[in-house]
């Protein structure tokens, strides 16, 4: 009278992630241990299978149950064969990792990239819950992404759909250049490196701000600083914040979705950031494409990635 | 002995339009008839049905070999149910189709709006052959999409993917309000209308232009213009083609289609067009979502919309 078990893996740098998830997308049971990067490959991939089983004991359930594993890692994989072919923060450079361990597990395996498991974890078991087409957006350090139509990730060509931190959206005339080369990616200005950078761009230029007189500025400090009435802090997320909404309304036309959901640390600036995105994106979106679309906030936090590795198995 | 047939039908406001497919997206056969419009919905669901039958009989081959009709119809539809919700040139507003059709074909009938299934009889049977991820925009009085993930239509929350005349490309400093209400719509620019509109505005302006010599301005005396010199006209069809290359390259970071087919009448404007496009297109595409990406013209013309709606059965 068991229902099936899916085992969903999150690999950081530091830490090995598990969460065990019944069919529904909802989590039972998790489990963290260390990934021991630095002992390499070999070690890494043990460890994933280690703490798998593990977590699957903790919850008192017979491994026996479990339809499967799957794996989230950040990097680029060759997703089909479930090997990493780079992996810039872990050293599985090159790594089997389905080979490795299907037959230490003796259950199917398979990988995705992170900024994906994340998204269907959202869209599986968290925010998205019950809708089929999502698309969700990770403010951190840059801006990920991932599209889920008819409940499934949208993986593209080369593996580069769902990047939507380089949707170019800022016009040329006051773009700046992106980490990956182009100019005016969303990332440059709506993740929290772009929030951070403006505010200290205004704070050299000795704008007139509380923000001078703040030590190691974070997003959080100039969210806090633009919701007490700074107008400088203010300027600065309404950009990260207008940018946002337009970058959603043209997404909304090429796929359409039903939820946009935001997640990652400047999502926590909260109500005050997105109704700014929503009226920007009621703006610039015809009400053909914009109706009864929602925009709302990510609600599983870091359990997303193991959520969604989970979920590979039914809607990967 | 007889492979499977797959029937399409086009229904313009003046002619209805036939294929009849194999189960590879070859065109084996079409046939045109009037749509009488002016005699009401049932005379227009007889003729779909009459002129189908009469397709397949043409081609000397039994009507039990075909596997469903699908027809593409331009309006608001409720797909599921086979209900043209409202069709502004056709007098099928609430017309049941699929109700009406299947009894007196006694096959199978899909529907799908006309641009979705243009887009699918390229992807299918056309300059999309064998490619499983296809974005097509169609340049004519307004600019048209649809989108193939995984060989099949993307429709949307609201049937409203792939309306990339409506992507919000051009900042707000030069833009235009758009037909759809919105500022800066791709198809203020990019289409026929937009382009003959900046022709015109600039003869009115008294520009130094060969195109003041022209009465009754196409599109294509814009891009002849362009072609033998005139430096007005150039910046027209530069800036039409500006804003289509920097659309792909927001479509290509969130579905990484790859291949965008172009067509429509501005698409004969052929490499001096495309040309310009891929140059836009790959300055602001981060290279992992544009390498091997294509961007190639439409092949089918006039038959996109027959094939597709006979690919909706495999593919829709």
């Amino acid at each position: 009278m068991s229902e099936k078990l899916y085992v969903g893996v999150d690999v950081g740098g530091t830490t090995i992630k598990v969460g065990v998830c019944n069919p529904e997308g909802a989590l039972l049971h998790t489990y963290e241990g260390p990934t021991e990067n630095e002992k390499g490959a070999e070690r890494i991939m043990e460890n994933i299978a280690a703490y798998a089983q593990l977590s699957v004991s903790q919850l008192s359930r017979s491994w026996d149950e479990v339809e499967g594993v799957g794996v989230g890692i950040a990097g680029f994989l060759d997703i089909p064969n479930g090997i990493v072919v780079l992996a810039p923060n872990l050293n599985l450079n090159n790594a089997s990792v389905k080979d490795f361990l299907i037959p230490r597990l003796g259950k199917p395996v398979l990988i995705n990239n992170d900024a994906n498991v994340a998204a269907l974890g959202e869209a599986w078991g968290g925010a998205g819950r019950g809708v089929s087409d999502c698309v969700c957006y990770t403010l951190g350090t840059g801006v990920g992404g991932g599209i889920i139509i008819n409940g499934r990730i949208v993986q593209g060509h080369n593996a580069a759909a769902g990047e939507l931190g380089h949707i170019s959206i800022v016009p040329d005339l006051e773009a700046i250049q992106c980490g990956c080369g182009k100019m005016g990616c969303l990332e440059t200005v709506s993740s929290a490196t772009g929030i951070i950078r403006m505010a200290k761009d205004a704070v050299a230029r000795g704008e007139n701000t509380t923000m001078s007189l703040v030590d190691n500025m974070m997003a959080k400090d100039v969210i806090d600083a633009a919701k007490a009435g700074d107008e400088v802090a203010a300027r600065i997320v309404n950009r990260a914040a207008f940018y946002l909404g337009k970058s959603m309304a043209v997404v909304a036309v090429v796929v359409n979705p039903q939820r946009f959901i935001i997640g990652g640390g400047v999502s926590k600036a909260g109500e005050y950031l997105f109704e700014q995105i929503r009226e920007v994106f009621h703006k610039y979106t015809p009400s053909g494409a914009s109706k009864g679309v929602e925009i709302v906030p990510a609600e599983l936090g870091n359990n997303a990635g193991v959520v969604g590795a989970a979920g590979l198995f039914l809607r990967g």
